[in-house]
C-alpha cells in the first residue's frame, strides 16, 4: 500500500474493515445474461455503448498509419491503475488486508504488540485505539507487514496469501475479482500492438507474483510504491534485504514520476477510477498533442459490486470525476457500460 | 552521474580532467584488419578465442529446449553496464563531462558562482580548488547541471550535447564510441530472444535519449541513477520538475536494487567492467542454480583505447578482477578477445 499521503484516510478504512468483518455480507447476486455479441467482438463484456465504441475509435485512430494520428508500436503506452481499476477495492485495499492478517500471523512471534500501539488495538480488534494512532500507526502496520524479510521471501508470503485469502463478500481469492471487462480491454490493446502496464499505489512487490497470470501483466511493467532495499550477502548467498522505510510511492503526482523513471515513456491511454488516478490522467492526455485518451471507471453498481465515489475513503472519486467533462476523460460506468462484472 | 559513494574517487577524477584538457592527446592507431568471418558468425568483431566460444555456448545452452538448462524466453534478462562496458569511459565519465560544459554554459546566469565553491575553481580551471570542495562540490557540481528544470528540458539539453560535444582523444561523437562488439552481442542476445538492458550508475535521463538508436535499447530497458522529482502544472500544462536531490544511486548495491525495483525479474547474463559492478555480477550469478553468465570487460588496451584497472579512479576493476577465478566470471581481453574496438 505504502500510501503514506492518504494515510489518514486509510487509517479510516482500515477501522471500517475490522469493524466490518464480522458482519454478514449480501452475496452477489446472479449476473444478467450476457448479451449475444458477433465473433470478432474484442470486447464482449462490454455493451454496445457510446464508451465502447469510443475505446475502439481510439484504438482505431493510433493504429491506422494511413491517418495522421497514427501511433509508432513502440509508443502505445497504456497505464492502468490497478485497486478499484483492475480488481475489486473494497471494503479495503487487499494489500491492506493482506497487511492486518500478516500482522495477525506475526503476533505469536511479537510479544511486544500486546502492550504496543497501534498492534495492541489491531489485535485486540479495537478500531478505536487504532484509529487514535493516526497515519504514523498505519505506517507502522504497513512496513511490520512488509518489511524486515527478503524479497525472495516476501515473494513466498504474498503468493501464499493469494492463494488462500478469500473476499469477505464474494467469497473468491482475490484474483479471481479482476474485472473480466478490463481483461478483455487489456487483450485488445495487446493485440493492437499496445503495451499494458500497471501503475499502482501499491506496492510493487505485492502485484508482481500474480500480475501475470490474472491480467497477462508482466512483473516488468508492473510499476508501484517500493520500500527501501539493502543488498548483502547471506550465508554466501546474495539477498535483497527490504527495510522498513518507504523509498518511493507512487500515488497522486507520483504515478507520472513512476511512470517517468520506470517506463520513461508517456502513455497515450491512461484508466484509473480514483482520484489517485487523477495526474496520471493529466500527465497522459492534456497538453501533450496526438490522440489521447483517459478513462475512469464509476463504481455505481451496488448490486454486483460497489457503489462509491465522492465520500468513500477507499476509492475516493471526487476531484477528478469532475475534470473528466472538461478534460474529455471517459466516465466509464460499470453499471451501463458492462455486462459482466466477474469471470465465471 | 550521481555516484554519490563513489563522489571522492570522481573529484580527483574531475581534476585530472580539468587539467588534461588542454593537453595534447595521441589519435588513435589505425584499427588491425578484422580476421575474415564465416557468414553466419553472429560476433563477427569478436577473436575466435575461449571467450567468444563460451558466450556462445552459454546461449546455445539456454535457448535450446532439449536441455535441462534451458530458459523461457521471458526470464532470458541481461544487463550491461553502460561507462567502460558498452562506450568509452575514460579520461572522464562522459556524464561528468557534460556536467563540466553544462556549468560552464550556465555561469552567465549565475553570476554567484564566481565567488562560490565549486563552480569558483570549476570556472577557472583551478584544479586544487575544485578539489577542496570535496565530494559535496561534486555532487553540487552535478545537481547544478542535472536539476531545477523540466524533464522534457533535461532531455532536450542532452541530445543537443550529444549531438555536438566530441571526445578529446578520438575527436569523435560520444554516441560514436560504443563498442562494435557490444553492439554484436547485444543483437545476438536478442536474436536469441534475450531483453538486453541496461544498468548503470549514470542517470537513466542522460542515456535515455539515445540508447535506443545507439545500442538497440529502448528507454524502458535502461535502469540508472534518479533525482528525486515533482509533477506539477506550468501554464496549464502537465510537467515533470527535477528537483535537486538524489532519489535513488543505481551503483554497486545499487544495482541488484535496481534490478529488482525497475525490472522484477533476476538476470542470467550481466556485464560489467568494475567494482561498480560487482554486486550485479553476484545478484545475476551465484547461488541461483541453473545457467548463468557473469562477464567483466578488462580494458587492457592502451593503443586502440585504455589500460586501466586496480588502481584508476575512473572505473577501477580490483575486488570483481579478484573475485572473477572463482566465481567463474569471464574476464573478457579487449586486446586479445576483440579484433574492432569502434564502428568504422
Amino acid at each position: 500500500m505504502l500510501r503514506s499521503r492518504s494515510a489518514v484516510l486509510s487509517v479510516a478504512v482500515l477501522v471500517t474493515f475490522l469493524g466490518s468483518c464480522a458482519g454478514s455480507q449480501t452475496p452477489p447476486s446472479a449476473e444478467p445474461v450476457a448479451a449475444p455479441a458477433p465473433p470478432p467482438d474484442p470486447l464482449p463484456s462490454w455493451n454496445d455503448s457510446a464508451t465502447k465504441r469510443q475505446i475502439i475509435e481510439f484504438v482505431q485512430t493510433v493504429t491506422d498509419p494511413e491517418v495522421a494520428s497514427f501511433v509508432e508500436k513502440e509508443n502505445r503506452i497504456a497505464t492502468f491503475d490497478n485497486d478499484g481499476t483492475l480488481w475489486v477495492e473494497q471494503p479495503l485495499y487487499t494489500e491492506l488486508t493482506f497487511a492486518v492478517a500478516r500482522v495477525t500471523e506475526l503476533a505469536p512471534t511479537h510479544p511486544e504488540w500486546k502492550r504496543q500501539e497501534p498492534f495492541k488495538s489491531l489485535l485486540a480488534g479495537n478500531t478505536e485505539g487504532v484509529l487514535a494512532t493516526g497515519q504514523r500507526g498505519l505506517v507502522e502496520i504497513l512496513l511490520a507487514s512488509h518489511t524486515g524479510m527478503s524479497a525472495r521471501h516476501f515473494n513466498t508470503i504474498v503468493v501464499d496469501w493469494m492463494n488462500k485469502a478469500r473476499h469477505p463478500r464474494f467469497g473468491r481469492l482475490y484474483t479471481e475479482l479482476a474485472y473480466q471487462p478490463q481483461l478483455e480491454l487489456l487483450q485488445y490493446l495487446r493485440d493492437n500492438g499496445f503495451r499494458t502496464y500497471i501503475v499502482s499505489g501499491g506496492s510493487v512487490e505485492f502485484m508482481r507474483p500474480w500480475t501475470e497470470h490474472v491480467y497477462g501483466i508482466p512483473p516488468e511493467h508492473v510499476v508501484g510504491s517500493v520500500v527501501a532495499t539493502r543488498f548483502e550477502i547471506q550465508g554466501g548467498k546474495p539477498s535483497l534485504l527490504r527495510l522498513p522505510e518507504v523509498a518511493f510511492v507512487d500515488d497522486k503526482g507520483g504515478k507520472p514520476v513512476g511512470i517517468h523513471h520506470f517506463i520513461g515513456r508517456q502513455p497515450i491511454l491512461a484508466f484509473g477510477n480514483s482520484d489517485g488516478d487523477f495526474e496520471m490522467l493529466q500527465w497522459t492526455t492534456v497538453g501533450s498533442g496526438g490522440a489521447r485518451l483517459g478513462l475512469l471507471l464509476h463504481h455505481d453498481d451496488a448490486e454486483r459490486e460497489y457503489a462509491y465515489d465522492r465520500d468513500s475513503t477507499v476509492g475516493r472519486l471526487d476531484g477528478a470525476l469532475d475534470a473528466a467533462p472538461k478534460a474529455g476523460w471517459i466516465v466509464v460506468s460499470m453499471k451501463d457500460d458492462w455486462n459482466t462484472v466477474f469471470t465465471n
